[in-house]
């Protein structure tokens, strides 16, 4: 099927390009009967929204969303949520000098050879601004993760270039503009910024979602292993490169008695899989890796060609994030719920009647 | 949809227990008037093979494929091939011991909390036999590719423990049992699984896989970007806990200005991205790699619980690799070859008429 | 997957309800560089737009579309195309007498056996308001069969009550309200319309939609059949209780010796096929036709019961339309054009490079 | 998608050509825990299997199914089913003569164009004989529905030519080779096959299907209704070429005074609707007609043309059923199970927790 949808179930379609109109999706296959308003989904695209600190892109855009459907007297009616936002703040005239260019690192040459053309005063279809659907399509999922089956999904900021930034305090994520659970990095992490912002330069990061209280059984198999489809969801975020779950790469150089997580009847003692195992959610937390490259978009002057395939040195002037990294994390937890929130009604369709006999810790 | 298939155009759905009475697959959407007879998937089954060597699992299986379907006088008809592979040595008494047990590390506990129930004389369908289907699937997209489009699809094993294997000689691979591409590595290995065999353990491994001559513009901008379906059917693969597009991980660290690939008029100056732009192949070589956990059936004794929560410790005494690692390599090859394969149908579908006017290098 | 959309690869996603903020869809697979605007959409819209004539409802809309995404400089881009369409006349007060009741022959009760609850408004997401989308879709596909392949995609209204019209003039249907190729009918037409409004009742009605110049290939022999997916994309039209190909329903009296056609060096000798063997388009024109219910909401008293299951008598006093089969002949051209185009892509995407053998006449 | 599955989350995939080596499919998405044996699909293959009496083609199948997987100690396990029906007595001998001829009234021609080639010995995949795998589909559907929510579905031969067959007797259906409802019209229908037989002829039919104690609820109100879906799986069976639900084409002539469905408190006065309002299921019986075509293997001499182009008369003399309807009846109620089944798995999916207020009749 086209490209533009994810999920099997529980289903969003999107639209919209950085210098369009208006963003917009469609969700299917949300549950009747949830309280559910704008107001909802608004807290999530507040803390993606950019121009919000000094640390991401100045582009002012309000994101607010408009439900268009879906929803009446308050609760969802299990039909289709038509979701809507507009563009405040294109400033085309920035991209007029970069027309004919293919930036380096992104995706103008990959998209002419598909397409033939493309929309040249940004990424077109390929900005990072689609992903705010994601992420009130992710906030729908996430209350009702949250209030029908007590799951809590959240991520945080796991490293920015060579600072690393440990899951110290869940409370100090929404505390920093980084999303970073450690207030003793901030420093680092804003001596690091500074940095970029003066050699125009950008860095990389590491971003972690969990999602605790997730029902054992849910996944697949096969195929539409859980962690398959989180890889996918994850993936399709834009700068990702890499997806691990639970100790991911580093299970290279472990050993078969280092890795498995033994269990008791106090239930299991470690959890390396990152919850889950054989593709099917065991009832541990699951843990999601991500790494996002440096944006391409930076004031260092670098080498590429017209479309014409003449020498050409650019410099980006654009407004950019330094570390898309940052703003990353919301836009991970919501395909990371969406993604749960999938699998959590194809559990019910083929399972709904299992009163499984394994004990549950 | 049910979660047995992968890919929208060039599709496969599987079936099948390690120690049920048989495997096999249906592969829809195949382009009619391709030669192909069962001589073809054998190549590669016969890669995967297990008891092929010393290194892998002693179950003795000839892994012969039958085509039931989709193919007259030689010929594929564009109609569902039907695959069978017959399975001869399941040994199932081997496993009445560990019937009500939850092998730690393994996929028992979680499919007991999905379905309820489970085929307790193995992995059932989390068995790695399931993925005989995928290769001889595979090498049905890898013929179709390289003949049609002279693309190469090829895999070798990275990293096995702290031996790293570098891309030396891709001659080298497919001469000795590693799927190794560095002939000073060997000894290593050997020594390494000496010694897990002695100690009865097992060690985790890194795979790379590679496609060489893939047309650019292959892919999708958004959800079903290349490398988020890459990163699906890698992910899906038995035992993989982590996917890298391109640099993955390291670029963490990376600036702007050390990750974008510069181009020249004479091309693409690097291959950080792996060969995929904002979810688009660029026509650079497409590069994934994959992280494998050691399996946890080893003889190494270890903590867990039965069915009815009982303490109890565990050996397996059962026939298995070591390193699952090596055997992945035909299995990651087939995977990549069947997202390509799906991505170039659906590249015709709706863009068949494109021609680009970008350079191409 | 979730029920909102229709199309494999050309595909639409649809939302909105009958007195909500707006309707609107996402057309997914659309090939770039077609040249598309609004312009080119409303013509259809207006074929079906309420209140136009004395014959339909007097609901007003200017079903108005604003193109959101997927279209540049005149062109479309290759992505997906959000499309928009605002109600403007909902008189939600219509609809609060009948908020309680279950409307006979409506939706109303297995909508609230269904999800537990509705927007008794008016239809909600059964209102075939929500095919304005659905045209506005139609609209594009239609656009590109006619331009690239030449493809003529047309409906007429067949019968209305014992008014049988016979397809005497394609172009006398775009001058009669009734979508009639038969000048001759028309005043016996409106003479029923007159009894129909006079008596407060309404009447079923027949449609009929052909394609012309269609290429010969598409389809697939199994499940989805051009027939096949015709009937689902034209059963989903509201009020369609019926759906034939060809000679329909009266095959059942027929010889083998007169249905078969026969075929001779000039090409077939006849189309009781309907343009379809084996669900495989033929070259032949593609006829279907379509049996549509009279509307249940008429002025004649009938029975039912509230949601308390109290026995009441009830009256429609809303806009409806006393004759649904006459605004659903651009419905069905669109349904019709959303599954030939979806066949013709992805006959280009498995079959793109085949040269038939085959006379062509 | 690829053509060779239908359903969403209950889905068969086939594979199989008449003069193959053996036809089968994989079932995805059955519930875990059902009791289940091949003896349980023999009931209806049986009553599809060519041969049973002096009515049908001669062919001879056992059509004994395997079921490979998804069975374990005699329940499903959740995981796909793999199924098994070997071809026993092609005879492709048969068809040497017809190997150059586009046969009128089959897929011959319109195949050649799609693919390029075919497998001239029979129908290829175009035969009925593929059925057989929907078949042992359906009973797997139709046992789950029976067991878990006391569904019944059935079938009979409605007309035969002008033979019309009243539902006067479940019972009569399974006790006659012509599964008519109605003892008294035995011997005309004998009369008829007589004649059909000695003019080497053949003839149309209609069969009925219906569903009894469904739930109420199942389906949905825009593209995937539960009418459109029946419509979809019902067209998508050979020599189909048309399909009514309820009332189906008379309602051309209704007022809606007659055809809506009034509601007392003692429920439903009447279903004209076929048990389906707005796409969803009423809880009355739901009731689909489909019209099968007079098979075109026929003794009576015929015009077609060679893959050249050259004029030649044909007649076929291999074995063949003259009326196809009588076989269609099993084949017919497991495409009704099927999408009953698929709609019930996705009506828990996303409605599970729902807990209707509307009374139930």
């Amino acid at each position: 099927m086209a490209g533009n949808s994810i999920g099997q179930f529980f289903r969003v379609t999107t639209f919209g390009e950085s210098h369009g109109l208006a963003l917009g999706g469609i969700v299917d296959g949300v549950p009747p009967g949830i309280s559910l308003s704008e107001k909802d989904l608004q807290h999530d695209l507040n803390r993606r929204r950019p121009g919000t600190s000094r640390y991401t892109t100045q582009r002012r855009e309000p994101d607010q969303v408009q439900i268009l459907s879906g929803v009446f007297d308050g609760l969802t009616t299990g039909t289709s949520i038509g979701l809507l936002i507009e563009n405040t703040d294109q400033r085309s005239q920035d991209y007029n000098a970069i027309k004919d260019l293919y930036r380096p690192g992104h995706a103008d040459y990959s998209y002419d050879q598909k397409y033939g053309r493309r929309d040249y005063r940004g990424g077109g279809r390929s900005s990072a601004r689609e992903t705010v659907v994601r992420v009130a399509t992710g906030a729908i999922a996430k209350k009702y993760l949250a209030e029908q089956y007590g799951v809590k999904v959240r991520g945080f900021l796991a490293q920015m270039g060579d600072v690393y930034c440990k899951l110290k305090d869940w409370a100090q994520v929404e505390q920093n503009p980084f999303f970073c659970p450690d207030v003793n990095r901030l420093e680092e992490l804003d001596a690091l910024m500074r940095d970029l912002k003066k050699t125009g330069n950008s860095i990389g990061a590491k971003v972690t979602v969990v999602a605790e209280n997730l029902p054992a059984g849910l996944g697949e198999p096969v195929f539409d292993r859980l962690d398959a489809d989180l890889a996918h969801a994850l993936m399709s975020i834009n700068a990702v490169k890499g997806v691990e779950i639970g100790d991911g790469f580093s299970v290279i150089t472990k050993r078969g008695s280092e890795n498995r997580d033994e269990i008791t009847p106090a239930g299991f003692q470690s959890n390396h899989a990152g919850g889950i195992f054989g593709g099917i959610s065991s009832g541990q937390p699951v843990i999601a890796h991500l790494a996002l490259k440096p944006t391409s978009s930076i004031m260092v002057p670098g080498r590429t060609v017209t479309i014409r395939n003449e020498a050409v040195e650019m410099v980006t002037h654009g407004r950019h994030d330094p570390c898309v990294g940052i703003r990353a994390v919301p836009i991970a937890e919501a395909m990371m719920a969406i993604v749960l929130m999938d699998h959590l009604l194809r559990q019910r369709a083929q399972c709904g009647n299992v009163i499984a006999a394994a004990p549950i810790w």
